[in-house]
C-alpha cells in the first residue's frame, strides 16, 4: 500500500509555535522531506528537530541555485521547472514504496510556499494532506504586540517583490498591511511606505519568534534586511 | 507578585490544530478565561478542553447580547465598551492576586479578535504575552487543499460586513482573497463576487476543521450562511 504524503507547516521559528498535529506526523513520518539551499541547514528542519526519530530517513530537496540566474531570466523558470519536477518525483519514490513523507514547510505551506509546486505535481495521484501552520505574520504581530484589524479593516499582505508604485498604491488603500520577502527590496519599500504616508506606523520584524529577533519602528531601522524580515502596518485602531 | 496574561490563539476548531505553546500554557494556568455567549459553550474553550486541568478556575466573559442591539445603533458601541472594561477588570483583579492568567481566543487573537479590547486595557500595566494560532483561514485553505500565494500575488483579507461595492471593488484587485463574517451577509458577499467575475473560482467553508465541515464551491452552494464561514479565492495560479 502506497505512503501517504502530509505537507506539515512548521510556524515561524520558534519550536513552541509547531502545531500538536505537526509534531505527531513529523514523529510518525517513515520519510521527512524539506527544501534546503546547498551547504545551508534547512530552516524548516531545525524547527523540527526535536520531533524527528533516530530512524527516520531525510530527503534534502536542495534548490538548484540562488543568486547565479536571475529571477527575469527564463532560464530560471526552466531550471526551477525541473527541480520541482524531480523532487516531486523522489517524494513519489517514497510514497509508492509504502513510506509515509511529511514535507516540512516553513509558516504555513500555502502562503508563497515551494511545497505547492509540488503539491501541485502529486496530490491527484497519492493520498495527501495539508496542515497549516503559523504564519511568519501571526508569529511576528504577537511578538511585536500589535492589534491587526478590527471591526471592518481590510487586511493586504504585498509581497516586497512587487514594483515601488503598486506597492504604495496597495498602502494608500489598505487598512492594514503586512509586507512580505523584503530583504533586497528594503529601499524601495521603504520609498513606497513614505510615499503612503505611513512611515510612523510601520513596524519591521526581523527573525520573528527566533532567535536573534529584532522588533522596531522601521522608522528607526537603517540599512539592508535578512530574508526573515517582515513589516507590519496595523489596521485603523478602533479601541473601544 | 502578580500574574502574567497570557492571550493565546487555539485555532479554527480542530483541537490538534493548537501549538505545544498554547497547550503548555492552558495546562499550567490558574485562570481560564475565555468569552462567550449567554447558555452558550465558548467554541475556544471546546477547543482547549483536553488541555484545562482539573482545578483551573475558569472566568466567563459573557457577552451582553447578541442581535437586540444593532451594530450601528450608539447603544451597541457603549454596551460593548462597558463590557471590555468589565472583562478587563475581572481579569486585572485575578493577576492582582499573583494568579496566571490565559485568555483563549479562536484562531488567532491579533486578526478580528475581542482579546486586543483586553489587551488595549490591560497590557500596560500587566506583563502581557501574545500567542499566534492558526487562523480560520489558513485552517480552511489546508483543507480544502486551495494553494492560495504564489510569486508576488498580494493576499486581501476583506469582513464581509463591508458594503457591496467596496467588497466588490476589492475582489476586482485582489490576486486571492479570503472573505470572513459572512453569515447574514452572504446575499450581498455573492452579488460582490459575481459582480467582479470570480465566482467560478469561490470556494465556500463552514466549520473548516471542525465536526461538521463543509467544502464546496460557491456557486454550487445556496441560502444562508453560519458564523463559522467563510469564502477563498485562491490566487492566481502559476503552475510552473
Ligand atoms: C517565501 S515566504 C514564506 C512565508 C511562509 N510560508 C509563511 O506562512 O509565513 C518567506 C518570507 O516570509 C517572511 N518570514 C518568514 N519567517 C519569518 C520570520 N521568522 N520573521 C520575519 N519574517 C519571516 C519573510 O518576509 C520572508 O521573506
Ligand atoms: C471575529 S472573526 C475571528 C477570526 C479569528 N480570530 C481568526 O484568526 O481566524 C470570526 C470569523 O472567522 C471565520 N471563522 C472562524 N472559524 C472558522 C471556521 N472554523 N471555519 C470557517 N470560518 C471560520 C468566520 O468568517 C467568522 O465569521
Amino acid at each position: 500500500m502506497a505512503g501517504t504524503l502530509s505537507i506539515v507547516g512548521v510556524g515561524p521559528g520558534d519550536p513552541e509555535l509547531i502545531t500538536l498535529r505537526a509534531a505527531r506526523l513529523i514523529g510518525s513520518a517513515s520519510v521527512v522531506a524539506y527544501f534546503c539551499r546547498e551547504k545551508h541547514p534547512s530552516q524548516a528542519r531545525t524547527i523540527a528537530q526535536a520531533h524527528i526519530g533516530p530512524d527516520t530517513e531525510e530527503l534534502r530537496l536542495v534548490y538548484p541555485f540562488t543568486t547565479e540566474v536571475s529571477v527575469g531570466d527564463p532560464a530560471y523558470h526552466q531550471n526551477m521547472t525541473a527541480f520541482y519536477d524531480q523532487s516531486a518525483q523522489r517524494l513519489a519514490a517514497a510514497l509508492a514504496s509504502g513510506r509515509n513523507v511529511t514535507l516540512l514547510c516553513e509558516g504555513d505551506p500555502f502562503l508563497y510556499g515551494s511545497a505547492m509546486y509540488v503539491f501541485d505535481r502529486l496530490h491527484k495521484q497519492w493520498n495527501t494532506q495539508v496542515v497549516p501552520g503559523i504564519m511568519a505574520m501571526n508569529g511576528c504581530w504577537s511578538q511585536a504586540q500589535a492589534p491587526m484589524t478590527h471591526g471592518d479593516d481590510v487586511l493586504c499582505v504585498l509581497p516586497a517583490t512587487l514594483p515601488e508604485a503598486k506597492l504604495a498604491s496597495w498602502l494608500e488603500r489598505a487598512d492594514a498591511a503586512v509586507i512580505m520577502k523584503i530583504g533586497r527590496n528594503m529601499p524601495h519599500v521603504r520609498q513606497a511606505i513614505s510615499q503612503s504616508g505611513r512611515m510612523d506606523d510601520a513596524l519591521y520584524v526581523e527573525r520573528g519568534t527566533q532567535g536573534g529577533q529584532v522588533i522596531t519602528p522601521l522608522a528607526e531601522r537603517e540599512g539592508a534586511a535578512p530574508y526573515f524580515s517582515l513589516v507590519l502596518l496595523p489596521g485603523r485602531k478602533r479601541v473601544r
